[in-house]
């Protein structure tokens, strides 16, 4: 009945002792297979160990950082980890679902409709206020940190003796990274970095293991304030998109598995499709309170996430973003005691761009592409250097001490080198009337003047960025900004990636905004002064977007973004010219920085086509076969036997019907998961126990939504051997009309199938409707587009 | 074989002797359904004239105008009209298509993907170009009229006699309006209106006929200029959007069918999925060109168009939107002698609003919401008025020489109503010294004041609109506003579905920013002077947001047209939350004004998402069947009686295996389409000629692509007694992966599929793969939620 497939199943994972699943390629090119097969297969160990596959929610944080100590990771973007398990974005018609569907009246949806409208509003409130407490907390933080080292420099200054100064600003700098370092490697790993190139994997349909938990957010939260305290080259609006996310998928289940806290609502949403939504809502949101960017969110949401588009949807997650940004306004305003000023819609605001002043001309265009292929090669550059450091990292940094050491290295170097950057300037500037410099050092300069390098160090990112737009001309000199990208660029570069929780999105805006106003006073300086190239400001804002859309590559949703973040339409259309050049130029070297680190987790991505050259595949040639079926009627012994075997760890299971005969493949009749199945054994839901007992409680849809997302593993039902005698009934059960395709289907047209509607399992038939093989996300996910044509990744249990 | 269906089938139409299909409920609940069948199923005139079913296309300028003439239209919105095609979103992948993609390299690919790019650009470019072209002209004819009238009127104020002036005008104005009128009454019905339902329409997969062709376009620009030049309360915005659409459809073809010109160029987007990705593109671009507004462009199309939504397609319409506002742009600055300016991307400019002049605040919030919720109710009863009118139209007003008639009488009426109002104005406005009226009508004010209210009638509306966001307080008082709102409302009302092409976006902004400043007037007027209140401008805006909202019921898309319009975004969050509210309220009513007219018009549109109580209904039920099919290799007589066959017109048929004893339903191996067999009849593609002449030229996808989309009809097709006999093999030609679902699969289900695909054809099938019926459009569009629940609508021949 049940045949073991030959070919790697989906949804294993590795086991700490580094053996891989049978047929996969050996990582590093040695190894035997047949070795391997006997060791993952052979070993009663292992049988336990590789089962908790389904449940990775479960693994406890002893065995996280067990595994994070013994694991030598491999590294290879030629190659797709089998440990990513699929979300399942179709939703299970069986006759559960069905019979509640068709209970519910008119009134049941348009109420579902509506609370569908609050959990945005609430995730919008909540990320809106998340961003207000990381935005107030930095605020406060850096303050103090800001005046307690310039009253020292003030103090040395005269007196002599600097160094002090300075080895107590690192000290504060370190002692903030190494605490934001060890939540994060200890206690939380998949808080690190941005969180964007994990949120795009889940709005792609990955389960990324723990990233949608409570505990994730609090770290995240965490980890932003120590490391952009700690005053390394990050910035906290990327967390804040990782931050909402998790807020959505928190807010909208209506409970927190965390802390055990069912609060019985919102039930109906307990499954994976009403969950993305959600999460794109709470990634809007996010993006939205980052930088005041509603559509700009939306956007976001839409390019890196949604495939089918619904209009309904849209709107919710267009609302929760407003919500967001208001939310984030309000509580800002009242900080800042102003109440009811608009003028704070985002944790970053690039200031006004008043256009009289700043208008271009047609024939700046040019000048605008031209910044944009600089933007395309130096983020390449960036790119590729941030590629072989991660490499580096995966191969000798994975130990959480080794981590947190790096972290406070990175911080230190940053430190001495922006204290050494300072120290050699004699870039002096008149301190104005109504300077925007919070916190202007004297240093060596004459009285009435500050450090014009200072400033750019010696302030959070943000109010970095907004000086280098808006100052007056002159503000700056061309060695303090050169000076200022090339360090910034490599101290940017060797952050990203860091085990702390910070954004790349600030320090590239950075470092685009200086060689950009350099770039404009560049050009001033060749052309005659009182021209319209005067304001090097716009040339900052173009340079900053030229860089950042050369380091993420996002076109539609950045340019809305800065339009929304500059509070100006008119730079729409050089903005989109500039981040255009920026990707083509780019994506000819490397891809985008989410995509190169997606990619070196191996992750199975689905791009939004297959491959253009990979009509001459077929499903037949793809999918996995044979399968492992189920009657509809099954022996529970068996159940119980194929979700237990290590090797095969299949995910879905067709339901079939047996030909009389019973020799050749059965008709297809249904599709029943995993999670289903186990449901259904903790529940004891057999025939006989039916038969005897006639009172048993009918099984609802409302067990299996209990259970969701955290399945129990298999190794912890108890099924007697009696009890494995039984049969269990399935047809009530299964998905009845899953969605099929033929065995000649063309790749594309499969892929088609599957990304429009978020599969997770798509059944194969043979021409009378009988099971023939199952394509999965792996087996879509490893053709991809090389420099040779088609290449066929490998797949690992890595 | 061929098992004539017993339900209608879906492509077929009305024939003039007004005979409805059999099984068809009669329009006007009388006759008898035995009778119609004898009708058209015996009357050897009816085959002829019935089977040009498929083939509106080539319905001659004749028999259009013949039809006009004769037809009593039904209108209902109960029911759902069987004219109406649907377009193929699915590539059919026979054995050619993937011949030809396996044969083409990865360089390849990279050209198409070049040339797409390149007929975005020349799409945008091309779009711009003719708005630039609208604006200059009517910018041109309309100051003429102007000076005309001016000068007339400033010649009988003073010796009397002002009632010629008031024949001069009207007669200048009918006589625009009637030539505009008569172009679209007698050569082009379809240009009439906006054109963005059927754009709407396109772009959800119906095939509105004659909508995208070259003719259309030409009238729709004549026709727009006249109507706008002609005085009527028109926009020239939304026939844009209708021209981009045109445009793009064209270009992307690479030839005009009308022009009978074959630039054998772009052939390989000669097909229903490619062309509406080129459509959509054209559309953005007109939205792009007619407000400046590019993000909004794209999310126009997106909003009313995409279904499954790709980042490349994304990213190319995007640049179609940036150079279509950008070629406007760069026109209108050599037209304005002000080359290199960039401050007119659209046909019209809401003027900038600077923000510090009319910031808002947190306690203003409520208020916007009430005038969304004013905006609502206006719009609906805007609506609910236009719709029945709309209906009298259909059932009254249906000959051409009405409709001119009727279109004059409106010009009339509105310049005497104009003139009326004018002369009983004693609003008189001291003339300022920058004053921004173009033709400022002194009348009977004193010297160097003018009339305030010929300043909101006596110029195009765009201008208006601009004035009377701009206008210093004080420049109009309460009750010329007032009047101004009440009589423009019923005018633009009255006007919007006359048989003129005109948009409907100009006068919702005027009439909501009439009454918007009104608002915020009295509000001042209330309040302290001096207050944050006190400025009009921008409750003139939040009017014109909600009215426009309120009547076309668009939220995200117009938003970020109206933000890019006001070149503001401070003002996003107060735009979405009026449009929002005027969505929800107006809903509560009436649909939005498009929506209106495209169920008038009894099209099978499809919704997102299934209707929410519909998971009682199967593909079992809402099927039709049974099917008609043919085997892999069929007789050329069955093919051609199928074909010929009036009362069925399938335009899918599934090729099946016959089982050895022949009796049951055979198992599916393919589809094919109507237009696929009449290809192969012309070629005579049959079995026995192949035999006989070897050297006879394989038949290649070009010769499909070179009929596409005017595809002969049947009995242009010749074929002979003796070839009825041949045999035809299908097997090549069959898209042989058609998408399948099991007959128990729920609706909502079905509709998932059928629409994230944009499929024409679903085969339904049972668990042994044998064909049991077809899913296509009507069987889908019909199921919706009334106010007692799922509604069933009738399927009408109409």
């Amino acid at each position: 009945m049940a045949n073991i497939t030959k070919k790697v199943s989906w949804s294993s994972r590795a086991d700490e002792s580094g053996a891989t699943g049978e047929g996969t390629p050996l990582l590093n090119g040695s190894g035997d297979p047949l070795f391997d097969r006997q060791l993952s297969g052979g070993s009663v160990f292992q049988v336990g160990r590789l089962s908790t596959v389904d449940l990775e929610e479960e693994i406890s944080a002893e065995e996280d950082s067990l595994r994070g100590r013994l694991k030598e990771i491999p590294h290879n973007e030629k190659l797709l980890s089998l440990k990513f398990e699929s979300l399942d974005y179709d939703n299970i018609e069986n006759q559960l679902f069905l019979e509640e569907e068709r209970r519910m009246s008119y009134m049941g949806f348009r109420c579902l409709e509506i609370s569908r409208w609050v959990v945005c509003g609430l995730i919008g409130f909540l990320t809106g206020l998340i961003a207000c407490f990381i935005d107030i907390v930095v605020e406060e933080l850096a303050g103090i940190k800001y005046r307690v080292v310039k009253e020292n420099i003030e103090k040395f200054t005269e007196v002599g003796g600097l160094s002090l100064s300075l080895i107590l600003w690192v000290v504060l700098n370190c002692t903030f990274v190494m605490v934001g370092a060890i939540i994060v490697a200890c206690f939380e790993p998949i808080a690190a970095g941005s969180g964007i190139p994990q949120i795009k994997c889940y709005l792609n349909g990955v389960k990324i293991p723990r990233v949608v938990r409570l505990k994730t957010l609090v770290v995240k939260v965490g980890g932003v304030i120590c490391s952009v305290v700690g005053g390394l080259a990050v910035g906290k609006e990327g967390p804040m998109i990782h931050s909402g996310a998790v807020v959505a998928a928190g807010v909208s289940q209506g409970r927190s598995t965390s802390l055990k806290k069912d609060f019985k609502m919102f039930e109906y949403f307990r499954r994976d499709t009403e969950k993305r939504d959600f999460v794109s809502a709470g990634a809007a949101a996010g993006v939205s309170a980052a930088f005041g960017a509603p559509v700009g969110g939306v956007l976001f949401s839409l390019e890196e996430g949604a495939s089918f588009w619904n209009q309904m949807l849209t709107w919710r997650i267009f609302f929760a973003s407003m919500i967001s940004t208001f939310t984030l306004n309000f509580f800002l305003s009242i900080y800042n005691n102003n109440p009811g000023d608009l003028s704070n819609p985002g944790l970053i605001n690039f200031g006004r761009f008043e256009s009289d002043s700043v208008a271009y001309n047609f024939y700046e265009i040019p000048l605008f592409i031209i910044m944009g292929a600089i933007g395309g090669l130096l983020g390449a550059l960036f790119n590729k250097l941030n590629y072989w450091l991660t490499i580096f990292r995966i191969r000798y940094v994975h130990r959480p001490c080794l981590q947190v050491i790096e972290a406070m290295l990175v911080a230190a170097v940053t430190t001495t080198v922006s204290f050494a950057m300072i120290y050699f300037s004699d870039d002096c500037q008149p301190l104005g009337p109504d300077h925007t410099e919070d916190y202007p050092l004297q240093l060596f300069c004459a009285d009435g003047e500050y450090n014009s390098m200072a400033t750019a160090f010696f302030n959070t990112p943000e109010r970095s960025v907004r000086s280098l737009f808006h100052n007056q001309p002159g503000t700056y000199n061309p060695l303090t900004l050169s000076l200022f990208t090339v360090t910034y660029f490599f101290l940017a570069c060797w952050t990203y990636g860091l085990t702390v929780s910070a954004g790349v999105f600030i320090p590239s805006l950075l470092i685009g905004a200086a060689w950009g106003r350099l770039f404009g006073i560049l050009l001033a300086s060749i052309t005659a002064t009182g021209s319209i190239w005067a304001d090097p400001g716009k040339y900052a804002l173009i340079g900053a977007a030229a860089q950042l859309g050369g380091i993420v590559r996002m076109t539609l949703s950045l340019t809305v973004i800065i339009m929304e973040a500059t509070g100006n339409v008119t730079y729409g259309l050089p903005i989109m010219l500039v981040l255009m050049t920026a990707k083509i130029v780019g994506d000819y070297f490397v891809e985008g920085l989410y995509d190169v680190h997606i990619k070196l987790q191996s992750v199975p991505f689905l791009h939004w086509d297959a491959p253009a050259t990979s009509h001459w595949l077929t499903a037949r040639e793809v999918m996995s076969a044979p399968v492992t079926s189920f009657s509809r009627i099954e022996k529970v012994g068996t159940i119980v036997d194929v979700l237990s075997n290590t090797s095969t760890n299949h995910n879905g299971f067709p339901v079939v019907i047996q030909d009389a005969d019973g020799d050749e493949p059965s008709k297809l009749c249904g599709l029943i998961l995993r999670s289903q199945l186990i449901v259904l054994l903790k529940h004891k839901v057999f025939v006989e126990l039916a038969r005897s007992r006639l009172t048993l409680r009918k099984l609802q849809l409302k067990d299996f939504r209990d259970a969701y997302p955290r399945f129990p593993p298999i190794q912890s039902i108890h099924v007697s051997q009696d009890e494995r005698e039984c049969m269990m009934d399935l047809t009530e059960f299964m998905n009845a009309t899953p969605y099929t395709v033929p065995q000649d289907t063309s790749l594309p047209r499969v892929f088609k199938l599957f990304r429009a509607l978020g599969l997770r399992h798509l059944v194969v038939v043979d021409n009378a409707n009988r099971v023939v093989g199952l394509v999965t996300r792996k087996d879509l996910a490893r053709y991809h587009l090389g420099k040779h044509g088609l290449e066929e990744l490998q797949l690992a249990q890595t």
